[in-house]
């Protein structure tokens, strides 16, 4: 403008770029003009503290988190675990004690276990024959006679409310780029299992079905042939309407398909009952990705100064985020499951909160980053194709990279995206949804529903925290 | 108007329809003025035979046709088809002669037969001990001491250029609801087999191991529990990115963990032989398929006066249409199989012209009809979903109805096309497509490609005149 003292010239047409609320966009239009929004809000919901940091760690000092994310990335891309067998936890699980329980999620003290986790525990010292009733186990665990820790702190993932003895089979994966090995529980299967917060004896029985059946004919079985490569499994299924989280049909159905001629070549006494436990377990395959996962992640946390998140696991009370090469669990308390459908007359008021170390999946571009290639899973997330397909970009948004091995066919084979940064994670308030199952608060009687899970925004806020006091 | 002496008003403002040719919308566009392109081409192109039978067929002979037409597809979309166990041709295919080799598609004499299925002919007539060599098998079926005949006639569908001699073993398939039975061989899995026109002592081999265990075992394990609802398998399938024709692995793997604990079980000495054989067999399902989809089209055929498709079939010479309560075949020469991938340095010069009773399966929902639901067929028709659910929606614009059981889900979950109406074929000259495998011409190599064969529209025309003829 060369005066100020000239009367403004209005234009005759007027075409508005609208960043920010959606409101001042439409006034335009309803005066006749053009407007484009730009979605934006405010970073970090406007938190000072926050948006400080997020100026450091993507300004000044955000070169070597880059680089370090760059490796990070690679691994998680690259690494391609493979299921080598079935071991006893004491013989294979790093420092399981001998009187100890794991359980999923950051560590937690028995008397802030809920009620899943407790009957869950009650059933995996009942199956270690420490104790013969729920009762007994729970004064046991209360009295300090049986210690309880974290499975992650031993490279273990336990989904949903499983526990772990030192007499329980583990699933062994090994990343052979990263040299690591992760463990896993084999998976109990649907109905009124452990893993569901059902401590009665059926649920026992199936734990010394697992321990002294399962185990050695499956370790068997694997050991007869090539090891498996789990994620090649997993991409496979990908194209066959998995996420491999909320489902893993395809992936289980393949995996059956490799092992077939190695069962039926068995002399093991067990096959024949192996084989009635695996066709009606379509969720066979859960526990294969959680573990390979897991050695993935194990890898790619050697890594220090790197803002991608590289462990996401729940206990039923609080919810954790690590980050590479930091020891420390950022944590919140454990949200409940939305978006979610109940089986008969269950409702919200019954369901516990969020939990298990399954979450894992979701970081490696499986699970919810997946959503977009399951037809079933949208079913939970809405119904539709395109809400499966949202949920999907809705982790891109806050993932560096995308899936050089996973292809969603919905997206025209793009990647599934992976590496979610805690930086986009604080800045646009998104955090990574979760597809999973959902527990009966209080009555044991196992799962009564799935939806969706979102992790608490607070545990990646402090983790973003961490690293720009490490940074500094 | 009031009057023609009166100049005419002409408009200010031109909004066009344009029917046809979209060159004239284009024009009316150029001037500036709006037009809408209603696709429209000559009925039957313009034939005037056709265009008159349609009229009739459309017209005042619809009523009965459209009876006819519901009842047919009521009983494609309700046959739910059982497997039931397997025997040798001999014993169940009805009216199978002591001295006869079954092929595929239309009947046709020794002499026409192409390359791939004279192969195929050897083979079959080496297993059943008739000769030594293909040389030998050739004069012998050639002097007629061997008779050949459709399987078609004997409700036996073969794929690709399979045949079948008395001693092959056959799956049973029933539809309990219109009390018919069906039957297809056990699929001889991917590689140098004598399905895919390949006459090498491998080929015999493998048709001697259906015969002399696979056949056997299969029989004991289906027969050791419930009989497999093989629609419902497609079904689930097709949310598992397999089209049921071309893919059909997701529905293989499905069936093999159906059967596992039965194999586990047998006693029977080839059980791991068979295992090893399933495991390497990603088309085995589709035979079963096959044999359902004969099933219900045996059912839907007994309805008289319909204009509903119930027949498709080629014997890599000519291409056959079927329609219900009628015996006569409505033949064209084979077309070639386009939108090809080919193997290697393989290319159109290479490749037999289509073959197989498989086509079928597009009849009743699956194949080229639910090309929609999977990933693995979209690679054939062109690279992206959106080219699969072009070739699922051109199928639509000539069916009556959807299926109430194959759901598609990239199509939110509607049913696929079935009962493709040879009225609406003609008259818009868009016939059904078909994904299936390339067979080398005449080298005896065995698959050498995959693509997409469209069935020839004379077959329908003939199909259509007879049909106004009978209904005169």
């Amino acid at each position: 403008m060369e005066s100020n003292s000239e009367p403004i010239a209005l234009p005759d047409d007027v075409r508005a770029v609208n960043v920010g609320l959606a409101a001042f966009g439409e006034a335009v239009r309803a005066q006749g003009a053009e407007a484009v929004d730009v979605e934006w809000s405010i970073p970090a919901g406007g938190d000072r503290e926050l948006v400080d940091a997020l100026g450091r760690l993507y300004g000044p000092r955000s070169a070597p988190i880059d680089q370090a994310n760059e490796e990070v990335l690679r691994r998680i891309d690259e690494s391609a675990p493979l299921l080598v067998g079935v071991g006893a936890a004491a013989d294979d699980v790093p420092e399981m004690g001998e009187r100890t329980i794991l359980h999923p999620g950051p560590p937690l003290p028995w008397e802030e276990l809920c009620d899943p986790l407790r009957r869950s525990v009650h059933a995996a010292v009942i199956a270690e024959g420490w104790a013969e009733t729920p009762q007994e186990a729970g004064k046991l665990v209360a009295s300090g006679e049986v210690e309880l820790d974290a499975a992650n702190h031993h490279d273990t993932v336990l989904p949903m409310a499983t526990t772990l003895g030192p007499s329980a089979r583990v699933l062994l994966v090994e990343s052979p780029q990263g040299d690591r090995r992760a463990f896993a529980p084999i998976n109990q299967g649907p109905g009124d299992q452990q893993w569901l917060g059902v401590d009665r004896p059926e649920a026992v029985e199936r734990l010394v079905f697992l321990r002294d059946v399962a185990g050695p004919v499956l370790d068997a079985a694997i050991r007869a042939g090539d090891p498996l490569d789990v994620f090649s499994i997993a991409a496979q299924a990908l194209q066959m309407g998995d996420d491999a989280h909320m489902r893993s049909q395809a992936a289980t159905n393949l995996t059956i398909r490799f092992l077939l001629p190695r069962l039926l070549r068995l002399e093991e006494p067990g096959a024949a009952e192996v084989g009635t436990f695996l066709s009606q377990n379509h969720l066979f395959f859960l526990t294969m990705g959680m573990a390979a996962a897991k050695a993935t992640m194990l890898w790619a946390g050697e890594v220090e100064g790197s803002s991608v998140v590289t462990g996401m696991a729940r206990n039923g009370t609080t919810f954790g985020v690590r980050l590479p090469g930091v020891d420390e669990w950022f944590t919140a308390p454990a949200p409940p499951v939305e978006d979610a459908l109940f089986h008969g007359d269950y409702g919200p008021e019954d369901a516990a909160p969020d939990i298990g170390d399954s979450a894992i999946l979701e970081l490696v571009g499986l699970g919810g980053a997946a959503a977009a290639a399951s037809p079933a899973v949208a079913a939970f997330v809405g119904g539709t194709m395109a809400d499966a397909v949202a949920a999907t970009e809705e982790i891109a948004r806050i993932s560096l990279g995308k899936s050089s091995r996973f292809k969603l066919p919905y997206l025209g084979f793009r990647g599934s995206p992976l590496g979610v940064d805690v930086r986009r994670v604080v800045e646009l308030e998104i955090t990574p949804s979760i597809n999973t199952g959902i527990l009966h608060a209080s009555e044991g009687t196992g799962q009564i529903g799935a939806g969706v899970a979102h992790a608490p925004v607070e545990c990646f806020r402090r983790a973003l925290l961490a690293l720009d006091a490490a940074s500094a």
